[in-house]
């Protein structure tokens, strides 16, 4: 099943640059398992913010749960998960 | 996976009786057969006005919403759905 | 550019079951013209309501709302679009 | 009667694990005591948040806060209580 | 348990006079009934708008909504119900 | 005049237990005097949350604001206010 | 006592010309003997919209709620008061 | 002074097409008479909707009022406007 | 051309007494010059609030942005305007 | 293509002056480069408000993206970016 993930990074800004620049690497590496796992399909930027628009893929909310608060920024994120059924015209 | 479901009825108050008792009865009818499907768990109605708060169960969102869709009632309603994860505490 | 486009079909209830059989097979006709195009990449329903969520991509929002305008349902629709940047993570 | 309870933890992110891992236990170990006792009767987590939604039966609106105040994050939740009728489709 | 309720009538505003008049003088008489069985305890009048805002006590929300529902001019009421526990400064 | 006057109680999470316990009987009396004064009428709990809902009387909003300016906890209150109007059924 | 009055006019587009202009005059001389009597002290017009914001004074909400619905086109109107308290500066 | 404008057209959609045509054109000239008189300096069409944001230049909020309300579609149009300052940036 | 405008004070609560007393000193006397010179017409507080409505005159947003970030406090206020256009009630 | 951008800076009150000073004028040089790539087109301030309204012009929303985060103020400001279509009433 798929869901649209917004993810909005309230990091606060004084964070150490090599703090945020250690976990921003962690992130990606961990994106990138998520990405080969099948779960992370799609990435964006919301422009203009440190926030993003993701299309995930899980069994349920539960394994989409545990993959989004597996990412190393996780804590300091504001997300909102919507769900998403197929759509007549992509169906086989 | 589980979802809370919230309908608002938004049939025109002018609707006439029958048209409406038909409606009500054919929509309990299916209600009762989703709850034997297993995918109606359970269902409030939020105090004050025509609008329910539902519970459901669903392989995945697309299997939801052909669920919501075959209510009798649903053109008329206004539907929102949230995605619910299992709880830690409620893990097996 | 990409863009995430949501639709809500506002078409009134009381529609005509053949006026609005034969729209959907319109629209259906020019969405899958819009695909063939490469504007349209992925459409989702949302689940519970007579509502989509697109993928599109397009020059610009110019190119995008002669697209959206171009739908046979487009005048029965509330859309709202967003601006899609490319992540990092993504970039070649 | 039945409430259905929106709770979202902001224990501040800096917060130290042992910290946070002593009031996980004692936060589980109260909500057991609520479960056996017939107060809490589900809960769900939202996902991608560090949030939930309960379903309580208490007395009152009350005797539900008591409850909900006995839970040793309540300090740190923000806390929506919605009231719950009995839907005909449920009565006895 | 008490409830704070408030209501907006959305009676079309070409409603003839007399039947208007007729419902306004059953909807007086029934919220009369209300008062005598302690269900309506209070009821104001939001200043500007064909609004009140309302004390009711009731057993529970779903005695609460059978209240609300017996009102003749429920089926054009915009309603919603807030749940209040007593307060410790009230409590004997 | 009567007014309904929301409170939500933004005193810091870290506050002394002390310090709170003596603004908290502060509150509690001076509460009292506005009872006596019959400025406040009756108080709810928001149940679930630090918040408080009121009903309080006075001769205008002047009067009101200087009577809610003089709680010990109302520089940590976010407080909202909303005139009340007679409704015509409890006129004499 | 001073109120900040709102109001938006939600008559039909296609009203007759001549029942709009009948109410206009009729509304303007309403508004008038408003003022005469010291309750309507300004008017402004939201602009862009059909709409205004007026300052008011009454001796309550009570008698504002009388004055604004004496208007003849209060029935097509969507109203919201806000009470106002005397600034400190202003005070004599 | 500079203005920003946003206009929803709300025009019902079984408007006959010559009545929206002969509308359109009226709309346009008038459009084009604001923009010599140096009142509307630009206008984008929000993406998807029928919906604009204009750049407006009036004396005061007065004249933009009689700018907007002059327009032939006026009457069915949501229209907000937000006043503009100038940027230090780009002070002469 | 007037003005409406709202500023809700959000200096920490925490501020000691004599800077916070400094300041409004100073924030009184720089309103009293713009009520002088005709800028600040009239000032009220809401409600229950560190807030206040203001009707202020200025040439454009340009004067009056000068105007309101002239004022001591303003670096803690969240300010926000509202143009208003005069009422044709008013108009000489 | 053309983008509404709005931006509310949300540095701390207490930064220091020479701080605030040192990001103002560096802000100033980073926007006059945009100014003279023809990215920046217009800017404004929203009266009241540390807050402005900015016209920008760029490929796509990843190349607006590149040039909002490379204001030094960037990672103080809150963003909200809208994508404008060309109006037919502007097109060549």
């Amino acid at each position: 099943m798929e869901f649209l993930v917004r993810t909005e990074n309230l990091m606060p800004v004084d964070t150490p640059d090599d703090t945020r620049e250690r976990l921003r690497r962690a992130e990606r590496e961990r994106a990138m398992q998520l990405r080969e796992a099948g779960i992370l399909k799609r990435l964006w930027r919301v422009p203009g913010r440190n926030a993003t628009i993701g299309l995930y893929e899980a069994d349920d909310a539960t394994a989409l749960h545990e993959a989004l608060a597996s990412l190393p920024m996780w804590k300091w994120m504001d997300v909102s998960v919507e769900p998403l059924a197929t759509h007549p015209q992509e169906r086989k």
